[in-house]
């Protein structure tokens, strides 16, 4: 069974991070919602989420196959600013068989730490003027190797079904997309 | 400022869920997102969520404009037999200005009351052959007067944005749609 990480912070966009934790788990990828902190944290319209685990205590943390990265302000710059997630993004960008998935204005996190450069990518359209590195595209799910990106909670539910696609199988994700009544 | 209450059940699509509390807010609608117990609860798929409010903690719960209840199993089941829930149904029913919004298997709680008896709705569609009231409808959003209903997590933008329009209007409806990037 595949398994994914996703980084949940104070602030994130709780439509992208529960659509991602949902629909991975319709598709049967074993998901760890990652805490940044311990307990309830506000979402960036106040909806009271909980990881499963927080950062500090999740063991093997470099040992999933997708690493996931909502957007939302301020959970963004709470992602960019921590250095344990700084550690992560690095060993899984190095990692050939992993892959990585950043929505909306997470984005800005990889841009912070030099992962854009050379890569094609997509994120909330507002968003991509204070980017530095990689080319922009104005789709609504982007695929450039181990890296896909997606653009804001409209495009959410085609991102999470790509991540399956990706750890699945496309046959997975139709299925999962027919049963939850998905028209992308 | 319009005011809602959606109710969270254990076992509760948490898609649905989020999805309304999130968009409802975009509109500035002011939400109360209750749950039937106190603190942190599993939803349909596992994420830990937590209301803002426990149902019966809650003052004010009948003046609201706006009830909403999401769908998944087992947090219909919760909802349908819980008698605090079908107390409030049935004075949302009976207030002429007050909405109810209910998606995908909730139908079932409506059924179970009688309240869809001479009511166009929609459902989740393999759950409409278990509702025996009112007419099943195969379109993802359906009005009927005061009654707004849809069909699952696919389609619960749709639901949600309809349902600022009815509280808010349809410029703020479309503005929210479009910063959300949502091609409904």
């Amino acid at each position: 069974m595949k398994k994914a990480c996703v980084l949940l912070a104070p602030g994130c966009e709780e439509m992208e991070a529960v659509i991602v934790i949902d629909v991975l788990r319709r598709g049967g990828v074993e998901v760890v919602a990652t805490g940044l902190q311990e307990g309830v944290f506000e979402a960036s319209r106040q909806v009271k989420l909980c990881g499963d685990v927080a950062l500090d205590d999740l063991e093997n943390a470099k040992d999933f196959d997708l690493l996931v990265l909502p957007g939302g302000i301020p959970g963004t710059h709470a992602l960019r600013d921590d250095p344990r997630v700084r550690d992560l993004l690095l060993h899984y960008f190095q990692s050939p068989h992993k892959t990585i998935g950043v929505i909306c204005a997470a984005a800005l996190v990889l841009d912070a730490h030099g992962l854009l450069e050379g890569k094609r990518f997509t994120c909330y359209p507002s968003t991509a003027p204070d980017i530095q590195g990689g080319t922009w595209v104005d789709e609504r799910v982007v695929v450039d190797g181990n890296l896909i990106t997606s653009q804001g909670p409209g495009t959410a539910m085609a991102f999470a079904l790509k991540l399956v696609e990706r750890l699945v199988g496309v046959e997975t994700s139709m299925e999962v997309a027919e049963g939850m009544l998905f028209e992308g």
